[in-house]
């Protein structure tokens, strides 16, 4: 039986690159900015406008499909996952880059049916490179192959998070106690792009050994978590536990044993699950 | 008259592009590494080797100038800055990106005249990116001309800075409580690419509104920092008062306001200068 969903995969490969074009043509003009849940949580005409571009596309070639996406979900649509076919989108992973014209920006496409993820695409349209995974056919990077590090030793590692766009002071102080303690472990390093999927990515390359976070949503994951776990990395909850897409939390590292090191470091950060219905 | 030292400047073009094809060619292999103030300060056999090719290479040419090299004075050559024309080189800045083929690491040289940088070149040699400088002459990436930000409102800031090599309990808590009161301000953001070179040629894009660090060295700043002033922005100490190429510290700003912003923000970590004899 053919591939059921590697049509899906390959029509929303040319839409991720086609969406690229819109923001790198975007980045070139005047971008008028907007803020969300906090003065620091950004968006722009084009985020929405690329997510439209996206949705209006897919929802033509398969109409009885779902889809949780960024700027729907702020715009007040759901985010209850189901078991039907559902595409999650962040049309603009890293709109604080983008903004700003800091040259790391990705389109994110993650495709879940029955609660898994079958495919994802993350298209870090700057750079030029488009990330891919098919479950069980491996992850690429615009056409080469991915392997994580498999790098076991903590105090080798260089990590990969994100200070946030959460200016609570506790939520503050505890991502930078957070990294006190890593960096006490010692560990080489922490580094950080500023965008989840292009985090995730570098990770799947074997370039950073994890990557973790807190605040983030599962349009943040959907793409990238695929291309971590067919890259041979492994996904956690920042418990240790397994993960959960709709928790806004992550762990993702080249090995559980690394994964499982990071977890006993962290401070757990309360938060509002993406799928919270009150 | 001609300019005399733009000869030496094409001549460290060359040199640096040619340093960025061994660096290439070394994350093709695997590499050996080594430590040195830290378990955490990484050097290679590649950073030896590319900084004895640059050093010897321009000797030949320039017998009479001085050198101050970050492999040559960790072997124990001293980095006192006299009047005489001299070559401040990193042959890898981002060492542990390059162990961990973490993909932004580049070759910095500055040149220094009577105590003053006469021109930079970091080449950010993954990205195949060259950022150049000529004192009065602008400021190039590939070419293409540069401009800061211009960006005066803190509050609509992104900024670049790294948590370092340093696992004094003591300097950790600085350097997060420092990321701390700025966060609280609030900023947009705080990035970290791994090598203090490429995050000054962010700000010199204008894709990051200033960079500040301290305990790095002068062949972290040399190359970058005329990159800096000639894109149109600021270098400051991190107290707010003059630059000191050799104070291990520094503010490059896309504009004064932002710049004694930050200052305002910083707690002081003490260091030894680089010229220091005792």
């Amino acid at each position: 039986m053919a591939d059921p969903w590697q049509e899906c995969m390959d029509y929303a490969v040319g839409l991720a690159r086609k969406a690229g074009e819109i923001i790198r043509g975007a980045l070139k003009e005047e971008i008028s900015v907007m803020t969300k849940s906090s003065p620091v949580d950004l968006v722009t005409e084009t985020d929405q406008k690329v997510e439209n571009f996206i949705i209006s596309l897919i929802k033509e070639k398969y109409p009885s499909h779902s889809f949780i996406g960024e700027e729907s979900v702020a715009a007040g649509e759901g985010s209850i996952l189901t078991d039907n076919p559902t595409w999650i989108i962040d049309p603009i992973d890293g709109t604080t880059n983008f903004v700003h014209r800091f040259p790391f920006v990705a389109v994110s496409i993650g495709f879940v049916v029955n609660k898994k993820i079958e495919f994802g695409i993350v298209y870090s349209c700057i750079e030029d490179k488009m990330y891919t995974a098919r479950k069980g056919k491996g992850a690429f990077c615009n056409g080469q192959k991915l392997q994580v590090s498999g790098q076991e030793d903590i105090t080798k590692s260089l990590l990969v998070t994100e200070l946030g766009s959460n200016r609570d002071p506790e939520a503050i102080k505890i991502i930078l106690s957070n990294m006190e303690r890593l960096l006490s472990i010692p560990i080489h390093g922490i580094r950080a792009v500023g965008t989840a999927a292009v985090n995730m990515c570098l990770v799947a390359t074997g370039g950073a050994d994890a990557y973790y976070e807190m605040g983030i949503h599962c349009w943040d994951m959907a793409g990238a978590g695929i291309i971590i776990t067919e890259a041979g990395g492994v996904l956690l909850d920042v418990t240790g536990g397994p993960f959960d897409l709709m928790s806004r939390r992550i762990i993702a590292a080249s090995s559980r044993a690394i994964g499982e090191r990071i977890a006993k470091a962290l401070q757990v950060i309360p938060l509002r699950r993406d799928d919270a219905t009150n």
